[in-house]
């Protein structure tokens, strides 16, 4: 893409009425605007990162055998009632001027839905398991709403929920979640700050388990057992008398953390709220068993900016980057330097790389700063001076070194990451 | 995908609380799950199918300069107000319950959200014409709701805006922008009976025009000039005096019809509401000139269902279908049956063809009967038949004629549909 022809603008300046780094960084490098607290519109850069994230979540739950559908945002009223949370449960958007005189919700999770969905479709032990997964926008009505993306209003969610014959099933299958979720985390750039955390399991399990990556900007606090690369949240830490659930170690590290992702073990919670049941192998009717499983892409967005930033700008992860190349031009009276910024533009695209090319009439120092600020992996470099030594300047966002590569080696260097 | 992976199943139950053909049939064939009135659940089938369609308006907005974005659902009361359609709008769903104390709408459109965002980025005639869009979920509060995915209360909607410096310019887009609509028609099979409707243009131009796909479930009556291949909204047909607005045409044809887009000059009707300007060549400040272009991804499959059927089911055009081939295993003590199929399955898929295998263990006829309700543009039968003639069945859906053809023959025809 040519940087000429974006629509938007970065900008030096703090925005007044963000609090979060992740929000001033991502609003200052043209990744999003700010509607209201907590709602947000991704523009063009930040909608590339927003869609790769969804699609590493795709990937990884298609893996281990998710079925992508889509779910509403209105949910009607009498569906929260029969699990009692119309009333109890916290930050619901409520519409009341349907003009069909019902009452919906905008939902922030989907157990709801997905429950009666399931119930349309799985009669006998020969259905299960089943994994059905959304990605989808979501709304919370947050008190508040200050973190950035990392506590939203309006969201992107996965939830996948999972349904089994048995317990052991689930906890089969919620070992696979959580495998997959870790190679998620690996593959944006989380992986050696995030835990997996012992958190409350309400009333049906001992736990449940979150995903924390160790973030100043973090509302949680958790407890780190070196040990075994794992934590405890504050919430639980006092049941657990201050020790690790696995090997009891006293010595945990406190930190912020983020939550990246959840796992649930709902067990019968909503199956017998909804009367979901299949027949076994004796043609007797036993309740469904289910699981749910939550991850955040707009969230992980905002942690990504909060662990992998410098003073200069953004830093993102090779998967993750709007583009994975940033070509700059460097304005010169030698016209070769945009003959030769062209070309090489041209041959990568070709290549299937994506490219943002700086073409614009702005000085070396201003192209720089902002290609910092955004922080695409690699940054590719033409000037006279690349001319005169017959190669091009590449740098790695995360590195400090730069290097004349011939074409070849360029190419190489940027397929293999 | 294994059919006997697919957590839905088909239904020959019509079922009684839906009037509209493309809903029973969309739910009968397991690609959609009512919710509530005018509010559906895409299942796995019909995902791919809105996912394609979606995919089919990108591709053609990104031809002509579109640049995407994501805009929110939750719109704050002031952007409304601004432009008095607060509370003139019809059917905007409100929310009054805000932990920040402030009122918002679900978007059903989004001039009051591009328009100041462009403010923040257009200075200049330099800064112009640039032409954002996104594909979205919309909301409208409809009154009614039962023509299916034709008028839903939750909806996918694309939604492109394009600013200009001059009404020439807009009207140099405009046209591409019509010329666009019309390649997305043809590769969504709508071509032949989609015309270029004259309708009102509101305080600002003479005309608007739509895109209607003559259909008995339309919901608007069109008058086409056949000499001209376009067509009257009837609600403008009075002042037309009953003729074409191109050729004064007084043999119209009357038929109903689906409005399956909408493009408007919205000249300085939001920039002027915003105080949106730029700067011209002589440094003298101008309102920008808007237009806006709308097309729905879900409507459209609501409508191809309705053009696009048989007494068996739909015929999905190649471009939508959710699966290029449906694969048929005959039930068979042949053992070789299944390894045949099995094998095919694999080959096509290393082809990188989308199959939807049928493996399950029903009889002959459940398969054919379902296959041909769910409506992939091509059969292709594995029984003992087909074994001792040494080849595969190849039936097109929109054909009654079947085939037998060889393996490189059948990937050919495949392959270049």
């Amino acid at each position: 893409m040519r940087q000429s022809k974006n629509f938007t603008k970065a900008t030096k300046e703090i925005p007044k009425d963000e609090t979060s780094f992740n929000a001033q960084t991502l609003i200052r490098a043209g990744f999003i605007d700010k509607l209201a607290a907590g709602v947000y519109t991704y523009l063009p850069y930040g909608l590339r990162v927003l869609t790769k994230i969804s699609q590493i979540v795709r990937e990884e739950m298609d893996k281990i055998g998710g079925q992508e559908l889509l779910m509403p945002a209105l949910n009607p009223k009498e569906n929260w009632e029969k699990t009692d949370r119309w009333g109890t449960f916290d930050a619901l958007f409520k519409i009341g001027n349907s003009s069909d005189s019902k009452e919906y919700t905008l939902a922030p999770t989907h157990e709801e839905i997905v429950t009666p969905l399931a119930q349309k479709h799985v009669f006998s032990y020969k259905d299960l398991p089943i994994y059905p997964y959304h990605i989808q926008t979501k709304f919370r009505n947050e008190k508040r709403a200050k973190a950035g993306l990392i506590r939203g209003r309006e969201f992107l969610m996965k939830d996948l929920y999972s349904f089994h014959v048995d317990e052991d099933d689930l906890n089969n299958f919620y070992l696979n979640a959580q495998k997959a979720y870790f190679k998620i985390f690996e593959r944006c750039g989380l992986l050696d700050m995030t835990y997996l955390t012992y958190a409350s399991g309400g009333s049906f399990s001992k736990y449940s388990h979150e995903f924390q990556t160790v973030a100043e900007a973090g509302e949680d606090t958790i407890y780190i057992c070196e040990d075994c690369s794992i934590a405890v949240n504050s919430e639980i830490i006092e049941d657990q008398k201050g020790g690790c659930p696995n090997c009891d170690n006293k010595k945990l590290k406190q930190e912020k953390a983020v939550e990246v992702g959840n796992i649930f073990k709902l067990m019968t919670k909503f199956s017998s709220a909804f009367g979901l049941e299949f027949t076994d192998e004796e043609g007797k009717k036993n309740p469904v068993i289910m699981g749910c499983y939550g991850i955040g892409p707009s969230r992980i967005m905002g942690t990504v900016v909060e662990v992998h930033h410098d003073d200069r700008g953004i830093i993102w992860p090779a998967e993750l980057s709007p583009f994975k190349v940033h070509l700059i031009e460097v304005k010169s009276d030698n016209k070769e330097v945009r003959e030769e910024a062209e070309k090489i533009y041209e041959e990568l695209v070709n290549k299937d790389i994506e490219v943002l090319y700086d073409d614009r009439e702005l000085s070396a120092g201003a192209k720089f700063a902002e290609s910092d600020l955004i922080g695409c992996t690699f940054r590719v470099v033409v000037s006279e001076k690349t001319i005169k030594k017959n190669g091009y300047e590449f740098k790695r966002r995360d590195s400090e070194k730069s290097e004349i590569l011939s074409k070849e080696e360029l190419v190489d260097k940027i397929l293999i990451a």
